[in-house]
């Protein structure tokens, strides 16, 4: 006993003066992380860092510097965001005010000099030369480039990060290159004025920017869990600067986006969302010092004239169809750039107003003040806008679907919107005219007196925009609060809840998923779904594998395989661990060990100490085995051992465990009965459980 | 071999034919709730009635009616706590309108009357006869009416209500009678004119509302976790209607008050506290359909002139002692009620702005708009007004701390931010004088054009405000939406996020606490906080019991205890439950029993249970062990035996342990080695590690 105390005591120093070898505790890609192992790790170097400096004033400086990181790095993400939005907001304009064209020889000529130099030059078509190309042409190329660019990036933003922030490695998405490619990207497809919006690209740009400034602390960069935390806050950073709503863009993150989101987070993503706001203000690319997209104050004359020759060429010059030329351009609410055409939509109709939309009959008699107007029967215009508008809407829903079914790097937000939008006014200038011509409607009677304007269709478009969103994304209180950062209505907070929850159970009531859960599902990414419910009667013992007939568990024992065993079975099979019994008979469990720290081990091992041999035993236990005489070194692993795996009983209930793997984000989770080891349950098999139980049972998780 | 199995069958028979006796499942006052096993049983009756629906039309209707059960319970909440917070409001406005007095001998007498009929009464004073008690003589007494109540019903509800949600019991604190008498209270405090905020009575009548309506329905009645969703809910419904914020208290509930806040119960929120605010909105107590409290807009007169004489009488007649009548009376900043305190701090100066705080030195060469004032000097009110209110400042402070010092139901909110507001207003002041006198100073010289208005006063009230309440809560995402909910100044959304990342930095350095949490702390309440890190390096097996050196821990054996074994056990114990370990040799856990159900089971089956006698062997296995031939009948406790308990190794860091009751809200925890049960932890056990590990290192929690 005092010998094998000895040697238990040596063991130990051994072990602590064992350097831990590279690369451990990294993963590798399209790998699921472990969580809890993260907090773990990151709470040791928390504790190593905290011990270290009592020693001096430089270490003591030096925690300082790391507690503070967390927020140095948030800073810095909300000053590139802000800055790279800015950027992106300056460039598209500079490349909308190339609205002529440009000389294709030398592109500082102007029109005349560009086809002066030409010799095939008339004087009938003068304007017309081979070489200049005019803004319309330019267009189809400018888009080109964009969906070029677009497909190269591949899928849309937001379900990728969604599942990157779930725990899942995918190198290189949120990579130095990417931000670059990105950001140009970006602006040539928003300058090339297709109608989408800026809020996925820009949520990826900033998630880069915080990738990049993670690197740059140790305690990110070496932390997958921490380094989440991070691209949390970028995210709400991202929408923060896509639509100057940075209360919004913090909710979206919770709401939407992030899967760990503790409270440390909330407080830092308002900070970077914050920040990034802030620069972006400054920075001020609209030259009006307003973040609000939208501003809509209703009963008050807006008199700004709103030019009807689309600024910005629309989405049709991509589908090169005939469609596109007898449906799209004729159509002014289809050649409006999106962002202008809800806009003008939510827009109420103050005397002043120019708008197609607002040209209504005016009573000669009226003598009240311009901005007090009751309501008056339509005018010719409204009628024309009336079917326009639902072209358009045919139109826009067609284009959207198909935009982002072609998986185009774009957001969402605007073009959903635009589809309420355009929904909600036809209503509201229905209802309007209803109530103007039916004065004494049970339903009108209460609330319109004759004379008064009772009925705001501007009011209606607001409404339907929200909950088309809603609808689309089952956003509830990000929705209402994007939603009055966007518009600055605060008053209007009533009907826009009432539409996110309207529209919250319309759509659930046609299947509970997401648009952005859909994409997650339709790339096949192993996503755990905090929102679905798993309410099946089914056990731990029905999931864990081996099944009954499958070949039993690979386990390793404690102290009696050899290296040249384990190597063996790491060669044989591709699992991410093993468990550690006690031997195989009692088959006790007494820890976990990762298959890639198995390989360094062992690698490392033999390269570095002596008298490993392939023969050698290798042990997980504080003391060596007892061996014979003669036989080779026995290599102690207890270092990679994890001897606190997380384990529930074959009786637990599946419900329960789908609860542990999503909110301690679990890897894997070993199966007992008494103590004895039965199986093991991972991520994935979780997955597949409930995606069969989903699929025998749909109804089941309809009501719930 | 087949008599084993036909008697494990009849076995099972009859433990399916036994009804489940009386009060399983339920807990006893001043316990913790097993989130866990809450959940499970919802799930359970879930399965059951799915299951069921597609035997009837009937039980299909039934099962829509559960599904939906939710909302509507919501539904209800949202109506009842709106009606009466529209309800309190207009009590507390017909009792300030007895502005003139009462007559104690017929309280429908006028003063004239009331006097008229008193013999003492001489011309020279007729005005005062003992009958006729004036307004600020009857409010002492309907002050200490508001005292005597609040006292009644103790300290503040929103940390008593944030214990329950954590999963603790307090019978009666949400009771009927406490939603009576609160509300009563409330009306009486209000209107006496304490200058307390609102939102912590409301949030407890919303829960008491909450409670009332969940026991309506069996889904929540019977089930301790879900009936602390729809409480959460009702929190968010509380601070909607206190505030006119429905967005603000959804966040404030699940920032500041919730513990367990599923996406689901964030939907639900929402739709309660939209109810809410649309019934308050419809009851319209304040007659201006206006939600928003202190109505905020820059640059624009305010054409309301503030009346002077305090319409309440404040917070002194609490006092009763001569700092009263020298400080607070005649300054008119304390005499006024504090909502009209705050809303005057709030305001900007305005050209037709008769208040004494809006006294500047108008340039008689003037010849701009009203609503377009560059800076001015102050004049001799605006001097006066400073030295008042940093009186009142002093003043304030000492009353906000006394008051929730002495655990009257109160609000925090409104005095936080009077005192916010005051400070806030000062420094404006300050700073808009400096910048007057000194425009070539390096700070004013780039946004200050001598002539312009570059210093808003009431901005910087509206941000002392933000960044006090913050301090004091330490509320981030909330407070900015509570602010611009009660401002309605979406615009100041960027100096507002900055008051409150900055108050919560500057408090976070003098102690991570809360006063929420603080008043948990003092209270003694069970309550793991979601906010505390825990970073140390101790283990499970340091944490559990028993110790070394105390006594081996009580346990079951699966097959060979009596009944009077068990009872003995339960007489000399008073732990919550027992672990059923194989036998005692081995100690291999299988299983965890209930204190209360175990007592429950034995008394149900000696009282209906045929042949059971103290010497009944209890088994919990399927099938009964082998006995002697005459031995009495046994007693099969299978059903009440938990299959599933939860278990860490003793190598467990107890960060992860720490981690593990705080997400899955356990109550307790088994702590085994390979499979042999070695300890227990509960969540009482794991709260005192963690205050002494507090303790021991305050340092470390610091800077995380």
């Amino acid at each position: 006993m005092v010998n094998a105390g000895v040697m238990s005591g040596s063991g130990n120093l051994m072990d602590f003066l064992d350097e831990p070898f590279p690369d451990v505790g990294t993963y590798e890609d399209f790998h699921t992380i472990d969580w809890l192992r993260e907090k773990s790790r990151d709470t040791d170097r928390h504790r190593k860092i905290t011990s270290k400096s009592k020693e001096s004033i430089w270490e003591f400086i030096k925690s300082l510097l790391d507690a503070w990181s967390g927020w140095v790095v948030m800073l810095l993400i909300g000053l590139l965001a802000g800055t790279l939005a800015g950027v992106i907001d300056l460039a598209v304009d500079w490349m909308t005010d190339l609205k002529e064209g440009v000389c294709l020889s030398a592109f500082w000529y102007s029109h005349e000099q560009c086809c002066w130099t030409s010799n095939e030059t008339t004087f009938e078509d003068r304007d017309k030369c081979p070489l200049w190309q005019k803004w319309s042409e330019l267009l189809v190329n400018q888009s080109e480039v964009g969906i070029w660019a677009g497909s190269w990036l591949g899928t849309p933003a937001i379900p990728h990060i969604k599942t990157i922030l779930s725990g899942f490695i995918i190198r290189g998405y949120l990579g130095k290159w990417t931000l670059l490619i990105k950001t140009v990207t970006l602006v040539l497809v928003v300058s090339s004025g297709l109608s989408l919006g800026k809020e996925g690209p820009l949520v990826h740009v900033a998630c880069c920017c915080g990738n990049f400034f993670s690197s740059l602390f140790s305690k990110y960069s070496k932390n997958e869990g921490k380094r989440r935390e991070v691209l949390s806050a970028a995210a709400a950073a991202g929408v923060s600067v896509a639509f100057g709503a940075p209360i919004g863009g913090v909710l979206f993150s919770l709401e939407e986006v992030s899967y760990y989101f503790p409270l440390k987070t909330l407080w830092r993503s308002f900070f970077a969302a914050l920040v990034a706001a802030f620069t972006l203000r400054s920075i001020n690319p609209f030259g009006n010092s307003r973040l609000v997209l939208f501003y809509v104050e209703y009963h008050t004359p807006w008199r700004r004239k709103t030019t009807r020759l689309g600024k910005y060429p629309v989405l049709e010059v991509i589908v090169v169809t005939a469609i596109t030329a007898i449906i799209a351009y004729p159509n002014p609410y289809t050649r409006q750039s999106t962002s202008e055409l809800i806009s003008e939509l939510f827009n109420d109709c103050g005397a002043l107003e120019s708008s197609q939309l607002c040209d209504y009959i005016n009573d000669p008699n009226m003598t009240r003040p311009v901005d007090d107007i009751p309501d008056r029967p339509a005018g010719v215009g409204v009628y024309t806008a009336m079917w326009q508008l639902a072209l358009a809407l045919i139109f826009k829903i067609v284009v959207t679907i198909f935009t982002f079914g072609m998986k185009i790097p774009s957001g969402l937000f605007i073009p959903s919107m635009a589809v309420g939008a355009i929904a909600g006014r036809m209503v509201g200038i229905g209802v309007e005219q209803l109530a103007y011509h039916h004065h004494d409607w049970i339903i009108f009677r209460n609330w319109c007196r004759p004379g008064a304007d009772c009925v705001t269709p501007g009011l209606y478009a607001m409404v339907g925009a929200a909950a088309c969103l809603g609808g689309v994304t089952r956003m509830t209180v990000s929705l209402v609060v994007i939603m009055f950062e966007l518009t600055g209505g605060l008053e209007y907070i009533v009907p826009l809840m009432a539409a996110a929850v309207t529209s919250k159970w319309v759509a659930d009531a046609f299947g509970k998923e997401g648009i952005y859960e859909a994409h997650i599902h339709l790339n096949g990414y192993p996503f755990l779904d905090v929102k679905d419910e798993f309410t099946h009667r089914t056990l731990a013992t029905d999931v864990m594998r081996p099944r009954r007939g499958e070949p039993p568990l690979s386990v390793l024992t404690q102290d009696s395989m050899t290296v040249e065993d384990v190597e063996t079975l790491i060669k044989e099979t591709d699992y991410n661990g093993f468990p550690v019994v006690v031997s195989r008979d009692s088959e006790r469990l007494i820890g976990f060990a990762q298959r890639r720290e198995l390989i360094l081990a062992i690698k490392n091992a033999r390269q570095r100490q002596e008298g490993i041999v392939s023969n050698s035993i290798m042990y997980f236990t504080e003391e060596p085995p007892e061996l014979p005489a003669n036989s080779p070194h026995p290599l102690k692993l207890r270092r990679i051992l994890n001897l606190s795996p997380f384990t529930v009983t074959d009786h637990t209930p599946m419900e329960t465990v789908v609860d542990i793997f999503r909110k301690l984000g679990l890897r894997q989770c070993l199966v007992t009965r008494s103590g004895r080891l039965l199986g093991i349950i991972t991520k994935k098999d979780v997955l597949r459980h409930m995606a069969q139980m989903a699929n025998q049972d749909p109804e089941s998780i309809m009501f719930n």
